[in-house]
């Protein structure tokens, strides 16, 4: 089977998508009776281009690593910008991997409405419009019988949307505790080894994982609104971003840190999902001491971790150790061979 | 849809799976399209009794605990042994629960092999008959036109096999490190609160956690066992489980538990499984000094993790924590559920 895809949004993790497609492609082939071809890719600042032909995406890659221009690519026609990207691009499916934008989710989740809207399904890594639009996408994608998917909102390519949709038939999640945001984490582990604030972000951004707008990640709204889509997601009831009482790292201090450690105590920033007694959902983002050997507490670097409280599973935990953008890339592919695998089971 | 279920072992597992069913019967009808009869029963002192009406399983479950006999339950018929009961129970399900045997894995093996011959899908918590023989026991499946799922056999009711399978896909699964054997781990945790060995494991005994035989979760058979099972069905390549280099925490003491805390370190059984440089696998037991912020230096209690290195993702892990038996009835639920699953898509 032959699937035409478009890109929204070629940054860190579209690229290293496209190199795990072409790594993998005789396993995709193979295995999973799944050939690609990129019809449409958009960029913020390499250019716009559509092809009926097939860009390689490999080379596409490249040139926005190096500054050049997607409209140098082989057989490509420009296109003056996204939407009408969507229009003309014949995909089957889109990757929106546009960046955060805490106000109003735009312009991804347009993007979304309107690939839905074409019949095109939307594979995002994108966690605005599932944070403010989750119920209306979810409705538009069943109106038009397409598919999104987000395994990549939150911990990367780490199983946690489909591991409660597959793997824990029957359960309900009743709130959820976690260290959602790779670059505070990193930063505050750095900070406990002796580097500085300053150095320690430098880290972050130098690898890739910080958001495009770093005080996304320091002042607490990517914890936030991932901790938002978990919510949307996992619990259902839905709480605004801006309404989620929310704590960034800047404050704290290298002096913090050690008068923790002395306690046996780490500083980590933690995002919760609670009911309260009046049964409303309450979303937090904080930054706590926490034992050094508990779940939390132990976790160090960019690594991520999601503990669910469960009714019949109990407490269960997902980790994902010293990801990279890598784990992001295989987010998407993970999404796409879902959404291959449905094609199957409609026939 | 009605399925109909026979029970092989009736111990705490099956007992609480029991009350999970009945607890749950309007979620499972409701959103399962699932109404299941019990036309068998199977334990090893309180008979074996067959039904074609259905058996009050709840009712089945209070007579063993009492120490009664199942052939007091109404419309109950006798039967004679486990085999004979798998052919004539005309069940669509077999629970197969009984007790782990190290040896030869029998009679659990020969209980399901008889069962996929006769057409019966087979749910397992027991783990011996996947170690010994999954290859086997997988091509009876397929040449049947079967499932057996064993979602149980390890960490209980987190899911373990589903993860890789369902949430994993195109990533290969390179070897794995975790903390398996509840009872051990338990036991280990409370002596380093001061609680002696004998006291920790009557603990163990008592919360239903320990194997039968307890000498097989403390000289690391259970986590050997388990190891195997993950390697067969994860990795692939078998290994006899008598060929694991295999430790048991019958010789920690207090001392030792007091000295490696000193250090910062934990003492932890690990069950590891590793590719040789001569690509073989090499699957360990080992009670080891492990930093206690470490994943697997801070779990405690009867919690599990398992750390899984693979391709794509790096390495993931997954925790469950304070599982007591309801986890592992849950095992069987969530295994009952993919089976009904199943029965859906084959239309």
């Amino acid at each position: 089977m032959l699937l035409k895809l478009a890109f929204i949004g070629f940054g860190n993790v579209a690229r290293a998508f496209s190199r795990v497609l072409a790594e993998r492609r005789s396993t995709l082939s193979g295995k999973y009776d799944l050939e690609v071809k990129t019809t449409a890719i958009a960029t913020a600042n390499h250019g716009c281009v559509l092809s009926t032909g097939g860009l390689d995406l490999v080379k596409a890659a490249e040139l926005s690593e190096q500054g050049g221009s997607l409209a140098t690519l082989a057989d490509s026609l420009p296109v003056s910008n996204p939407l009408e990207l969507i229009e003309r691009c014949d995909a089957d499916v889109l990757f929106e991997t546009t960046t955060l934008n805490i106000v109003d989710a735009q312009p991804g989740l347009d993007h979304i409405r309107a690939a839905l809207n074409r019949g095109i399904q939307v594979v995002t890594a994108n966690k605005g419009p599932i944070a403010f639009a989750y119920d209306e996408l979810k409705s538009l994608a069943a109106k038009n019988s397409r598919c999104f998917f987000f395994e990549g909102t939150v911990m990367d390519g780490a199983p946690v949307f489909n591991l409660v949709s597959q793997c824990l038939p029957a359960t309900r999640v009743l709130g959820f505790s976690g260290i959602l945001n790779s670059t505070s984490n990193l930063i505050l582990t750095e900070m406990e080894s002796g580097m500085s604030f300053e150095d320690a972000l430098a880290e972050a951004q130098s690898r890739g994982i910080a958001e495009a707008n770093a005080d996304y990640d320091i002042d607490g709204w990517d914890a936030a609104v991932k901790a938002v889509v978990l919510s949307n997601v996992l619990i259902g009831g839905y709480v605004h971003p801006s309404h989620v009482a929310r704590q960034g790292i800047r404050s704290v201090t290298a002096n913090d840190l050690s008068a923790a450690a002395r306690f046996g105590k780490s500083i980590r920033q933690i995002a919760r999902s609670t009911r309260t007694s009046e049964g409303k959902i309450k979303i937090t983002v904080t930054v706590e001491e926490v034992p050094v050997t508990s779940a939390l507490g132990s976790v160090r670097g960019t690594s991520n971790v999601l503990l669910l409280e469960t009714d019949l599973m109990g407490e269960i935990g997902i980790v994902e150790n010293d990801p990279g953008v890598q784990q992001t890339a295989y987010a998407l592919l993970s999404d796409l061979l879902r959404i291959r695998e449905g094609l199957d089971s409609r026939h």
